[in-house]
């Protein structure tokens, strides 16, 4: 699986404004710069680009995303701010077979939302707390590798109940320290498309520089990825003989 | 579950234009009128209420909606008709708990694709062929009562690939005389609501008045009702304390 | 659904030892009594009989098993003391349609095992720690009116990975001091049976004392009930027609 | 993913009867023969090697399983001849991470009916009846490069009630000439293991021989291997930190 197509999609908002003011420590080339480095690091035959919503169409222009077999999502001030065109178009690919992570407060994007049809609110708090992800899923390539529970030291709480469709596949629960639980790890099959939401990272806390969690992203990438597909969403079909 | 309340929503287009020519004829009072009288006939203390496309707001009122338990989605010329904010309304009491019967044709309308994230498209060939309806599900309490198979004398055939998410629940497969197989009966939770779609019907066939389908929408009208429950979709909370 | 049939089995052993020592205080009258008596409670119209492993054929027989709607299931250190003849006549009952809960340390049970296919171990500890249930399927009969989340002050740690097969569905994810988190409610479809599994509960802890567990318990009964079907597994049909 | 380990098994009864006597014709090396040719076609790379019932310990001694990443199992007449210490020893490999593929009358067989809990019976009628195989999961790794349907012009007919768990994921499902469908491709997680029902295949028709057949059981040979997992099934843990 040479040669991975990735797109790596941040809002920018927090970046461009330091606010919080750890940004610019923690992530000084922005979250997408230190997911892209990542990525980079976990694949080294990927080929890595990122995008901004300041850039034009977002930076996800037809021709960006079908040459993409995966992209990432990150998201959190500005979700009302993407253009409902661009969303039916990732929207569009997704069905058609590109692999999409959707991370952390992406939850709230406006493409999350449209991929599975209910809120994705969830219960939350910002104190700095420990999280636990513990795998449920053994079996799964994403939980190859990765310690049972994984420790972030530090990250803000999420809880249930987060409003998704039973996920296709539950691989992570999370557990924070005021005894909150989470499903941070699932992936949901639309159309063609495989999703992978994962829930840890924030603009506060420099979850994306764990190493464990840049192999979860890894693995993310590798089991949504489906470069030999064409990338052709289902489409009505006229039948125009019979089988028997 | 006395008193279950119950709107059936249909386009009413085929019926307004009389096409196809059998409509008058096979249904009188409309497709709406047809299934109005069915659950009426199946669930006598239900209070069963009618609304189409061409009603104000389409029928479908904040009011209507908080006064319904279940809703019967019938549509199939005229789904982009249908208002945005509608569809927006639908979606938020299919969440906070409403039922939603999704019929037929109904699989392309914008509240289903809505809920489920896909194209929702699937095969068809229009040749009054024998559909049979098998149970995979003899637990669940839709297919109670249900004969193994259910023959539908003629019906459009319907085909996979059906573009929809893998449901929470496969209760009926169907066959065609071409051999085609359908996933003709499926469910689905989303936020706090119970969708139920159901594939059987069509403007060109008596099917919702053949006995076994008028019981199979009854159960599910049943089965998606939640009368005690407070119509609130799941929301966004700010945690304020800790458990431990 | 007045008049449900329900029959707890209880090994009884601890009772008979009373070891641990604080047994015969929290529940003096056995697990199974505790249990029964809960159910009383809840459900008055409920007709509920108590089995022991020391009764004959366990308490088991065909005529109570043909006379029991659901069976409740709790064990823990007798269970290779269960005749295989009786594991084999439960299992029938319950691929025929008898409701099955399996409560606490049940999950090592043979009928458990026999059911899921897998070791159904999991993670362990005992320290009178506090256990937090989460709702994670808050649209579940079996959910309704339960706190999210429900606490129970001291109970055994039970933890991830829990060897089920990913359950049909999943409705409570429990947390607990060291953070650890199990998924203790979850619901499987077996033949035409329906089986309820739920951790809370052990014979150190008054747990089934607690009002919502009760409640819990009840709503469990009910869904898993099917007072209705003939108890008949399903057989093997050789097919004497063609249906096209 | 060069160098996989394959292990074909299959009872042998028909082929040393020759019953049904166009066996020796069809399967000249046997049904086991038939299937290994076809993995080594497909798989170049692979190591396989038959297993037969009349083998010491049915050829699926500790050393052999240890040393197989994926199992074929393939019976009819004789489920109940095999000893119930290589199923037990199949199951741990099985839940320890080793792939299972089961064939059409394998359903029946003790190996799979131990995984899954149910009794795995099904509607059967052997007429050499066309059999097309629908895929409903075109983003399923064993779906890749088959025909949507599939045709099998000579097959036993299997049909619904299949009893079954609800699969994990369901890939493919069948229709036959008389109307019948059965869902005929189903995969099942179980402890660390993946396992691949696919039904397809009798000893009366050369369906072993047919590409596409050979080229979804190759697919599921790759999907169901996990050759860098060490073969442990999951054990109880007893607990012996707080991660708070």
């Amino acid at each position: 699986m040479s040669g991975l197509r990735v797109t790596v999609w941040n809002e920018g908002v927090h970046e461009a404004e330091n606010d919080p003011p750890v940004m610019a420590e923690i992530y000084p080339e922005g979250i997408h710069g230190a997911l892209a480095e990542g990525i980079r690091s976990e694949l080294p035959t990927a080929a890595v680009r990122t995008a901004l919503l300041a850039d034009p169409e977002h930076g996800l222009t037809e021709e960006v995303l079908a040459d993409t077999d995966v992209l990432l999502w990150w998201g959190h001030l500005a979700h009302g701010e993407v253009d409902a065109a661009v969303v039916d178009r990732v929207q569009r690919h997704v069905l058609g077979g590109m692999g999409l992570l959707v991370l952390h407060s992406g939850h709230f994007s406006q493409i999350f939302q449209r991929l599975l049809g209910t809120t994705c609110s969830l219960g939350w708090r910002d104190g700095a707390e420990q999280e636990l992800v513990w795998t449920v899923a053994p079996h799964h390539p994403i939980a190859q590798g990765v310690p049972n529970p994984l420790v972030i030291p530090e990250q803000e709480t999420y809880s249930e109940f987060f409003d998704i469709p039973a996920p296709d596949e539950l691989i992570f629960l999370s557990s924070f320290d005021g005894g909150e639980v989470f499903r941070s790890g699932v992936t949901f099959f639309r159309g063609h498309g495989r999703i992978f939401y994962f829930s840890p990272g924030d603009q506060r806390y420099p979850v994306y520089h764990q190493p464990e969690i840049r192999e979860i992203i890894a693995n993310g990438i590798r089991w949504t990825a489906q470069p030999d597909r064409p990338r052709t969403p289902p489409e009505v079909a006229k039948l125009d003989r019979h089988w028997r």
